[in-house]
């Protein structure tokens, strides 16, 4: 589909990895800091030149144990929250988006995991929520939280993307802004299978039509297949329960299907011979062509990838070494490999995938580049395990057009100015 | 050392995974609720017994997007926090821990990852922090956390165990009191010897003493080979940045050794030919033995593990089908394979381990049993891939008795009544 990259050739300015030397006149030299200070009082009393000097911090009790009994963040990264569109004015169906740009690694803390809502965030006492599991079964049944947390329990580590991520309007000038709508975490629950397999599935059943507690009542249909695969009941998220934006106390989640099939709040599952057609997956959530059909159930969300650091916003530190690094994932399984170009797209070069590199999660990776100064457009190319190659948006719009919001999986490229300024290259 | 499992034998109670019936009879099995369900309202109409009543929930909006930029838990879960120990009166020089059997998976959210402090938690900026590399090296440097960053990142996943976890005399009633000074986290920064490679290490250097900027100026020596092989400097934990109680802006982390040499808010790095015999490792954290002679410079957190469900203050559901879930760890690489008891000890059962499977991270370990509702006492032993299993408590203290209250890596037996509650075997 796309052109291959040259993972041989060397990116204009790319460091070799055998030796480099980062910091040679970046960092201050110290001369006449001799070895064998016995302190930070003795450090504090040789005052070669005071360059390390004794800080506050050292001269008292600092804040005691226990202060906070559920930690928080520092009050100096009171800046790093969930984004909201800033021309979004309303609030019950709306969205926030991870600050992808001041996160790294693979896990986003539940704190900054992204949010989309159709009818705001219900509260939901888990002792008194039911799930019904019923329709084309042996028996319906009715469970409360402790039926579902007694069947035996799986951790994994899977994304969730929003399918209107970043939508093909909306370019955004952070990477938040322009695919924030994206977050990874450690879920815990049951196997939806073992569930099923459990209450007994009725022979001509192909579909499990999931229903959330919400003011919304947001319906999905999932096919039967995948309910049967890798999907899961969660009601756990990096170790603890799920947070109340993520579902609380219960959600469904259908590792690499678009976001909001992963129904939270879940209280219903009915299975069923055919689809629920339900308002999201008929006013909503299908992709409007060019020809005026619209293509309906375009679950999968397809290998994409975003350089995270530098990104919209920010500005380089200088001429010379900076690590780009960013995020790739794809609903179809393992990322196989992302590639960077630093010259717009014309030539690439094979980034470093940061491990475990996990089905369905987002994977880091890391590419050494020595910045020459002059101004460049930097981007990166998701190639999953199925082979399939992540499109720019000029190649996706060719074939589907601009009529849908969704599932667009297009490159996001980035322009540094001779300044070292970088701003969306769309924008 | 200990007498082997015998994997293939199967556990009293233990449940074939091939087809089980977990919770027939146990949910409420409903009747007359037929398929074809229009939504909430007709849910709601058809009036089947009421089981399933719309909820409040649905009859309203919820909270709006935004509404905490930076997410919180719900409600519902303020008692999940970290444990002080309820006899722990000055809180400087104090812990509090994880609540182990609250959680699940590997990952421990930050807000509930284990504080161990020496005099507090310092407020420092990050803009205002320094790191001093000197002593044998080519020229003494002094880094602002922004040259730090500018390094080529790495994240890894690795556990954090305070030596003194959790005491010899020290048992405690659940699984956080008995084990809760440890938590796993996804770290991120650079590795040590990429930046000590880049500073220039002089011959003759043989350790590389980390100096913390807190009260206590708390100050450990580390084997320049552990420097330069798995050791990091970390500003990075679960995505964000690290929380002020685990160094903010910046640690040292040596995966797999005790917790207290993972130097928090790193000021000064000397590398030095000899250790510094600080008052950290003289009169604290080292092991005085039966003979009187102390252990010092006894880094490695060896394997363990603890099942945290059930554990010590639950209550089993009722006999049937119970997963036992629980942690294992080494501080010498991966687990290889956990052992469950149901009979004391007597007998050992091959549990199943979650993936993925890391070195130095906390391990998952499942295993499905049939409780048959007599009193038993249960417990995990941990191998790692050294071949090294975890002691009893009874084998430890033969060898090392009680004068020293570190490294206690022993076995922890819960208590199952036929009331069902579950108690610590020791207490």
């Amino acid at each position: 589909m796309l052109h291959d990259g040259k993972p041989g050739e060397r990116a204009r300015g790319a460091v070799s990895p055998r030796r480099r030397k980062f910091l040679r006149g970046g960092a201050t030299a110290l001369a006449g800091i001799a070895a064998g200070m016995a302190g930070p009082t003795a450090l504090a009393a040789r005052g070669d030149g005071g360059e390390l000097a004794v800080p506050e911090s050292m001269k008292r009790e600092g804040a005691p144990v226990g202060g906070e009994p559920y930690g928080i963040p520092s009050k100096y990264e009171k800046g790093v929250v969930r984004h909201l569109r800033p021309t979004d004015k309303q609030y019950f169906s709306s969205s926030s988006r991870s600050p992808l740009q001041d996160l790294d690694g693979m896990i986003t803390p539940n704190g900054l995991f992204y949010e989309r809502h159709h009818n705001g965030v219900p509260t939901i006492d888990p002792a008194q929520h039911r799930l019904l599991i019923h329709g084309l079964v042996e028996g319906s049944r009715l469970f409360t939280m402790e039926d579902i947390r007694r069947y035996p329990a799986q951790s994994r580590i899977h994304f969730i993307e929003c399918s209107g991520n970043p939508g093909y309007k909306v370019y955004g000038k952070t990477a938040a802004q322009a695919n924030g709508l994206v977050s990874c975490a450690e879920w815990t629950g049951v196997m939806l299978k073992t569930v099923l397999d459990d209450v007994g599935v009725k022979p001509g059943a192909k579909w499990v039509i999931a229903e959330g507690a919400d003011g919304a009542g947001l319906t999905r249909s999932i096919p039967l297949s995948k309910c049967l695969d890798d999907a899961m009941l969660v009601y756990g998220q990096n170790g603890e329960r799920l947070r109340p934006e993520q579902g609380y106390p219960l959600r469904v989640l259908v590792p690499g299907f678009e976001g909001n099939m992963n129904v939270k709040w879940l209280r219903r599952l009915q299975v069923s011979d055919e689809p629920m057609h339900s308002r999201e997956e008929t006013s909503k959530y299908t992709d409007l062509m060019p020809d005026g059909k619209a293509r309906e159930f375009t679950y999968v969300m397809e290998a994409k990838s975003i350089i995270t650091s530098p990104s919209g916003g920010q500005k380089m530190r200088g001429k010379g070494y900076c690590e780009l690094t960013g995020i790739a994932w794809s609903g179809h399984g393992k990322i196989a490999h992302v590639d960077v170009s630093v010259d717009d797209g014309k030539t690439w070069h094979r980034a470093r995938l940061q491990g475990p590199v996990l089905d369905k999660a987002l994977t880091r990776f890391r590419f050494p580049w020595n910045w020459d100064g002059a101004p460049a457009v930097i981007m990166s190319r998701a190639t999953d395990e199925t082979g399939y190659i992540q499109p720019t948006l000029e190649q996706l719009v060719a074939v589907r057009g601009v009529n849908s919001v969704y599932h667009n999986n297009a490159m996001t490229p980035w322009r540094i100015a001779a300044s070292g300024e970088v701003t969306n290259a769309r924008l």
